[in-house]
This record gives structure tokens, C-alpha cells and sequence, in this order.
């Protein structure tokens, strides 16, 4: 493996100073029909991220999916809807270009569905649907700008969706715009596949795979999620890590109680989910549930020396989100994300602050979020947690507690959990995978970021269970792009670069 | 103190069977009179708990003390509202009845504001300012009933305030009603006192006494709040315990941040409070903040006797609220109303269930509850906490962090803290306090349960400090009216049994 990381590392310092003509060519073409269309394509971009996303809101889900299709068409490229066998699941969009001589297909993924939203909390004036322009992040002191005298690259464009993943569907469907209407056809047949249920864990992609497994073959599928290095750099990832969510709930008295009146006696929902969530990990960061890293399978080699060789962003990070001290006893940013996690998303009981009263709360809630790496399995990670829970003397349930159950339990807890799936890893010594690279390489003049797992996630594990494909991302969007939170955005830039990136591709070596 | 007890304890065999014909034959005027009273009653109570009463929402505060004010005076009271020298305090509504001949003076309290309300977490049809009437609590499948052809006393009045404490407002002005419309004079002077910033800690009653010491002169307060006791058996309380919250914010990173990208490395709010809140006491609950039970002025023996006398209603509480096995640790309930508390009123970070997205939150809140006991000084408790939590490594601060501060310190909380206020209690052998004991007995035919201390709050050592006068309360409503939280409730029954307690009062033993 070690000296496939070379070839690699050759590859691109072969290519990166200078660049291939016959790349500047296309980059400047692509560029040039960019800027001439630039307005058009922002105008059609803040209209896709105005039609709500969330996965669950299907209605809306499928203005959206049309939204696409008719944007394909208007590309030239003939869209259809994929579902599954299950009723009601959210479609894909799908559309195929077969170009003449081409012996591979190069299939390109995004989804259009977005996290669930919490409006009150979106500021500066910003709503998860009614995207506009700020001048930098709101977090530091960005305003809303008008775009009436034209769009600085600087400035990032809103909304849930803007940057995940609807901007993964516009740099790849302007992208090969750009390469027809500047008369270079692609060099390998394309697919083009939208999902639109990656938010809830792509529940029935699987089933859309298999059902129409013949229509998605392809050499290779190229994802465009996730967003690119800290540094600014771009970046080629060329695997994810899995992802499951669980939902815990902890019990007190069936109402609440005034907190003197019953102070003292009545147990506390919130201090005994409080002592649980404690339980699970050292002052170090360390994951105390038994077992937790057990079936990891450890980075290759030459994984091992990939990761040496990426930026160091630490210092930047700490500077830029104010973390004076961060997890991880030492380990580095990378290294930790090729771990599995177990992260508290959120914490509920009762109120807080001005909103919060003087009582003992009903219950108490927690949804975690727990990254696998490779070698870990879904259902192995859950039930190492729900032992946990069980061994901190808790009765699990997997419904709301019946009156017995109340009464016979001191300790009791609901645990349910999500789909989740595992993660995914490409090895680095496939040709077409190398192409790639090569290609991504020529449009800029400093090393691509090649990162062996991102530490997001992404179903990716299907491509090749179902598929039997290989599959390799290439993220788009800023790193700093509040993705999954409020205040979403997308740098205006990287929307531009990422319009060249996927041109580039789809022209890549035969 | 013993022998006082047995004093009291006599009274009360003397008395209770059978009543006194004096107070029976009050007791039968006073009922007569309610029951024709009662549509005109209720009408007046539902208008009454239909205007919102938060406390920091002085402009309906000021609505309700108007309404108030046009009660009094419809009973031939005048009014008048008392304010401190702070501006825009809520005002106090008072009114005062000299009686021909009569020596003594009672003043009757109590508190027209009520706890915050989120109007989202009522259920079965109930909103926090519509009062309707149930036929039994929501939690135990209740409905709204139709009050068109009478109101069962078995019935719930609904609505923020409807128990605590406008049921107190409701029951004293009423008792006086029906004592003069019924030609039985009081035996004292009376004056009546209803308070509107309680919830908050009464934050400026120090000021209104302190103004108006003069106007506010008794021989004794009663006090018309908190609940009845468990059993449902009438209930005289000696005392309180004090109470003060904390509200504590623990920083994150400045943005939230995609779990999966930054999972391992960016440090977690919530898990730096659960940790946090998690050290604050041990499995078997006791406090483990350092000193906390240090200053507790321990109970008399007379208070340990009348204590062990009490019924014992854990066995009722457990089944009734879903209980399997208490806090405490073997301690009683009443034993445990004795002690000071740390209680989680509430707990948020980011969102949890269907709102959770997969991020590391930016903050985690906990609000706390601190009761205090005789002997607890608030701003003492309060630096034991905050010692406390400097132990485990935070740095505290009193405002938002800012990019230094985050820049600096690994573990960084906001503490902030309210006024908040001692506890106070009442001795045993005070003359006017036995009659009082002697007239509220002969109402019944069981022992009145004694109670050294609420376990509740209210800022009586006020009327000690202040007013250098005794104080003693007498609650009118039922246990389970859902105090502090939603589906507030007040039982019907206890209202009219509340005017009949308050009567008797007025009419007691010179």
C-alpha cells in the first residue's frame, strides 16, 4: 500500500506545477461560460434552496425533486424519478448521458433533503428558507448583502440545503452545462443520481439500488458532499465514516413536581440521565463503553502516511471556533477522525433560564450520535451502549413506560435508535481512482488534501455491497459552512471551483 | 418545646370531636352562604385566572391587580395598591377592616403572580390562560367538563395561577364576604396583603414592608399558599425552607459543529456539563458540595415528634406519581422536606428527538434549585456550588465568554444566580398561633397535620425581619394541582373548604 501512496504522490507532484494545458483549456472554458452565467445560475440556486428540504416533508421533497428534474432537462439530460419497492419513499432523480466511444460511466451522487430545522435559532436576520447573501459568517458579525450590483465570490449564499447538498447538485449539473455549451463533451459516459433521504441515513437507498441496479452501474461514483479541507484546499476523501443516531429517554414521576414540595424524595429524571451520560467517557475523552473500539480495523500504512502529510489546521481551528483545549488526549484533528464517537447531539429536560420553573422534570432526554470506522457494525454499537446502560442499573424499554413498569423500576429508560449504517473505505491503487486525482490535481497549483476517511458520514458501504462499484468524494463546499446547524451557507467561491472541479472530472483520462 | 407540642396536641383532642358549636354554626353560615355564592364565585375566579399573571409581565400583573382591587371593593373593602421605592415593582393590593373592640390584628397574604408558563407542554385541550374544568387531572385521563348545569366539587378549575396562588386570593376574600354578608363580624382586625412578585423570589417585598411598616402592623400573618397535605387532611405549616436558582452556562465551540467532522476533537458542552452536574451528588444522593448541610440548624425534638406524627403518604405518592423507589436514602419524606436541596429544574443543549441534527452543540444550560433550610445562608450555599465547580476545573464567569476568555480556558461556565432568601420557621408556643391551631381543628373531625416546614418556599422571614411580627401558613389547595408546571390545577372542594378554613380564622379566639 505504501508505494501505491507514492505513485499517488508522484502523480500529483508531476501535475500540480505546471498545469496540463489541455486541463487549463477546459478550466478556462468552463470559467469563462461560469461567469457568463453566473447570475442565471444563482437566481435558479436561490430558488432550489427556497423550497423547504427537511427528509420528512415529502410534499416539499418532491417540488424539490422536480425542481431538479426540470433543471436536468433543461441541460439536455432526460430525468426520471427513482423510487423503491417500500410506498412514499422520497425519490431520486436520475438522468444518463451516453457519449459516443466512451467504455466507463462516471456516476455523480448528491442529495437535495437537509437536516430538520429550528428556525428561532437561524440570526442576523437569516431563515432556513429564504436564502440571501451575507459578507462573511454571522458568527463573525456577517450581514445580509444585496446582489443587485453583482455577487462578490467572498460572500456565501444561505439556507439549509445551500451548502448540504444542494450544493453538491448544482456544481455537478452546471459543471457538465458548462462542458456542452462549450463545446467539450465529456470523455466518459455520465449518470447523474440525486437522493433525497440522506439526512435520515439513506433508510431506502438500498432498495433503490437494487431495483434499479442495472440503470446505476457505473466504474465509478463520484460524491459530492462534505465539505473541503480547513485549509481551503481541496480535498479527495476516499472514504466515510458510518453513522447511527439513538434516542434515550430517562423517566421521573408521571407529572411534575414542585421542587420543594417533593424535593429530596422524588427521583430526578435529569440527574439520573446526567450520571449516565457521565458514566461514558473518562476525563480524557476516552470512551468508557466496553468494548467500543474493539473491531476497529486500524489505518493501513499508507493511510497512516496520507494523514502525516495533510495541513495541520489545530491552531487555525481552535483560533476560529474559540476551543482553547480540544478532546482527544493528544491524539491529532485527523487521527481522531478515523475513531469511532460517541457525541451528544442534544439534552432536554423541562426548561432553562428565564423559561425554566421550580420543578422536578418528567423526564429527561438525549439523542446521541455515534460515528462507526471500518470494522465497526451498526447493530454491535448499539447494543455495546445499551449494555452500558444496562450496567449502570437501568431497566431499557424500547415504548413509554406502562404504570407496572413505572412501579417496579427505579431506573428506567427508553433507547431506541435509527437505521445507521457502517463505514466505507476505497483503497488509494485503483486506476480510475488515480485519473481522478490526476484530474482534480491539474486545476490547482498547490497538493490536493487526500484524506483515506472523512470523518462525516455517508452510505457509501451500499456502493459496493449493492453496486459492486467504487465509489470516492469530492467535497465541495467551505468547511465552515454550519452544515446540520442554523445559519447555513455557501461560499459563492467554492461554488465557482466546484463547477471546474466536476467539469474536470467528467473530461478526465479515459 | 416537648410540652408545647402536648399543649397544642391537647387542644387539638379537645377539640375535634366533637366541633364547638360556635364554629359549627359559623362553619354552616359560611358553607350556606358559598353554596348560593358559587356561579357568581366561579364566574369571578375564571375571569380571574384568564388574565396572565407572569410575573415579568408587568402590564397583565397590573390588569390583575385591578381586578383584585374591583373584588375588594365589590366586598366593601377599600383598596390600595402598595409599591416599593424601586420603580415599576408589582404591586401589592392591600386592604384593611378595623373591627369595633378588637385587639388583635391578622393579616391574611397572598400572591396573585404566577410561574412562567410554555403553553406547548399543556395538554388534553388545557392553555395556561383559558381555564376550563376538568372532572380529574389530564395525567389520569381527565376531560373538560361543561360547567352549564352545575360544578361537582370533585371537579378541577384549570389555568397558570388557578391553585398558586390566586385559590388563596380567591378563598380569603371570599371568607370575608360571607362572614359580613352573613351578619358574623370578624373578631379581629383584618388586613389583606396579595403579593406579585413571589415567583421571583419577591424580590422588592422587603422594600413594600419596609415602606409600609407601619400600614402592614399585625399581630400575625397567615399565609394562604402551598398545597394541603398528601393525605388531603387539612394542614397548618410553621415554616418554610428559603430558595434560591442558578443558572449555568457551559461554552463550546463558537458554532455548532458537524458531529461527524469534527466528532473526537471539538470538546462537547453538554458532556462538560453532564460531567459537572453528575459530581454534584453521589449515587446514594447525598450532595457532595462541600459543607452543603455544614449550617442546618438541626430540628427541635418537639419538631422531630410532631414530624413522626404525620401520616405517612410515601406508599400513595410512589403509586399515585409512578414511583418505584424514592430518593433519599432511607430517609422519610417528611425528613427529607428538612433538608436543603440542589435540584435540576432543567436541562438544554442543542435538540433532541426529531429536531436533533448530528452536531456538537455551541452551549449546554442547567437551571438549579436550591432549597435552603434553617440556618442556610443563600449567598453561602451559592459560593459552596460555585466552589464546587471551579474544583472540577472551570473557570466562572458572570457574562458571555469572550474570545480571550474562550481562547484561555478549557472549561469555561457562566454562573449567574437570583436574589433568593432564607428559610424561616415559626416556634411552636405562640398564643395567637394555638388559637389559630384550635380554630382551623374545630372546622374538622381529624388532627390537622402539624408541619415544622414546607417543603416549598416563600420569603417568610421577611415578616420576621421587617415586620417583627410571626407568621404561619395555612394552604387551601390540593396536592396534586400540578404547582409551577402545566395543567395547573385547583380541586373545587378545597376552594369551598379553603373559605370556610379562612372564615374561621377570622373569626377566632381573641
Amino acid at each position: 500500500m505504501k508505494s501505491l501512496l507514492h505513485i499517488l504522490i508522484t502523480i500529483i507532484c508531476s501535475h500540480y506545477i505546471p498545469q496540463t494545458s489541455f486541463a487549463q483549456t477546459i478550466q478556462q472554458k468552463v470559467n469563462q461560460y461560469t461567469k457568463a452565467n453566473e447570475k442565471k445560475w444563482i437566481d435558479e440556486y436561490l430558488q432550489f434552496v427556497a423550497i423547504p428540504n427537511v427528509t420528512r416533508d415529502t410534499a416539499n421533497i418532491l417540488r424539490n425533486a422536480a425542481f431538479i428534474k426540470n433543471m436536468m432537462e433543461q441541460r439536455g439530460i432526460k430525468a426520471e424519478l427513482l423510487t423503491g419497492t417500500t410506498p412514499n419513499v422520497n425519490p431520486a432523480v436520475f438522468g444518463e448521458i451516453k457519449v459516443p466511444g466512451a467504455t466507463t460511466t462516471l456516476a455523480f451522487y448528491a442529495h437535495y433533503d437537509g437536516q430538520p430545522v429550528n428556525a428561532a435559532k437561524w440570526t442576523g436576520g437569516l431563515n432556513p428558507f429564504e436564502p440571501v447573501f451575507i459578507d462573511k459568517p454571522i458568527e463573525q458579525g456577517g450581514k445580509i448583502v444585496s446582489a443587485a450590483n453583482g455577487i462578490s465570490p467572498e460572500w456565501r449564499l444561505t439556507g439549509r440545503g445551500s451548502a448540504d447538498d444542494k450544493a453538491g447538485v448544482m456544481t455537478i449539473l452546471n459543471a457538465y452545462d458548462a462542458l456542452i455549451k462549450t463545446g467539450a463533451a465529456p470523455t466518459h459516459n455520465i449518470k447523474f443520481f440525486f437522493e433525497a433521504e440522506e439526512e435520515l441515513g439513506s433508510i431506502h437507498l438500498d432498495e433503490i439500488f437494487t431495483k434499479h441496479k442495472e440503470k446505476l452501474a457505473a466504474d465509478l461514483w463520484v460524491i459530492a458532499d462534505g465539505p473541503r479541507h480547513v485549509s481551503g484546499k481541496k480535498i479527495i476523501t476516499f472514504g466515510v465514516r458510518g453513522d447511527v443516531n439513538m434516542d434515550l429517554t430517562v423517566y421521573g414521576a408521571k407529572r411534575p413536581l414542585h421542587s420543594g414540595n417533593y424535593g429530596n424524595w422524588a427521583p430526578n429524571p435529569a440527574k439520573l440521565l446526567v450520571d449516565l451520560l457521565a458514566s461514558m467517557k473518562d476525563e480524557k475523552d476516552n470512551i468508557l463503553v466496553k468494548g467500543y473500539y474493539d473491531d476497529v480495523i486500524p489505518l493501513s500504512a499508507s493511510e497512516k502516511e496520507a494523514i502525516k502529510k495533510i495541513p495541520n489546521i489545530e491552531e487555525t481551528l481552535k483560533k476560529e471556533l474559540g476551543i482553547a483545549v480540544p478532546d482527544g488526549n493528544g491524539k491529532s484533528f485527523v487521527e481522531l477522525l478515523h475513531l469511532p464517537t460517541l457525541n451528544i447531539n442534544g439534552i432536554r429536560s423541562a426548561d432553562v433560564g428565564e423559561l425554566a420553573a421550580n420543578i422536578i422534570p418528567t423526564k429527561a432526554e438525549a439523542t446521541l450520535d455515534l460515528r462507526l470506522v471500518l470494522g465497526n457494525k451498526v447493530e454491535s454499537q448499539i447494543n455495546k451502549v445499551v449494555k452500558h446502560i444496562e450496567s449502570k442499573g437501568f431497566h431499557v424499554i424500547d415504548h413509554d413506560p406502562t404504570e407496572e413498569e413505572r412501579l417496579k423500576y427505579g431506573k428506567l429508560i427508553k433507547v431506541t435508535h435509527g437505521e445507521g449504517y457502517p463505514a466505507q473505505r476505497t483503497p488509494f491503487d485503483i486506476p480510475l481512482v488515480q485519473k481522478l486525482v490526476k484530474a482534480v490535481q491539474s486545476t490547482v497549483d498547490y497538493p490536493v488534501v487526500l484524506l483515506p476517511s472523512a470523518g462525516g458520514s455517508l452510505p457509501l458501504y451500499l456502493f459496493e455491497k449493492t453496486l459492486k462499484t467504487k465509489v470516492i468524494s469530492v467535497p465541495v463546499v467551505n468547511y465552515d459552512n454550519n452544515q446540520h446547524a442554523e445559519n447555513e451557507n455557501m461560499l459563492v467561491k467554492y461554488l465557482w471551483e466546484g463547477i471546474e472541479t466536476m467539469a474536470i472530472i467528467m473530461m478526465m483520462e479515459k
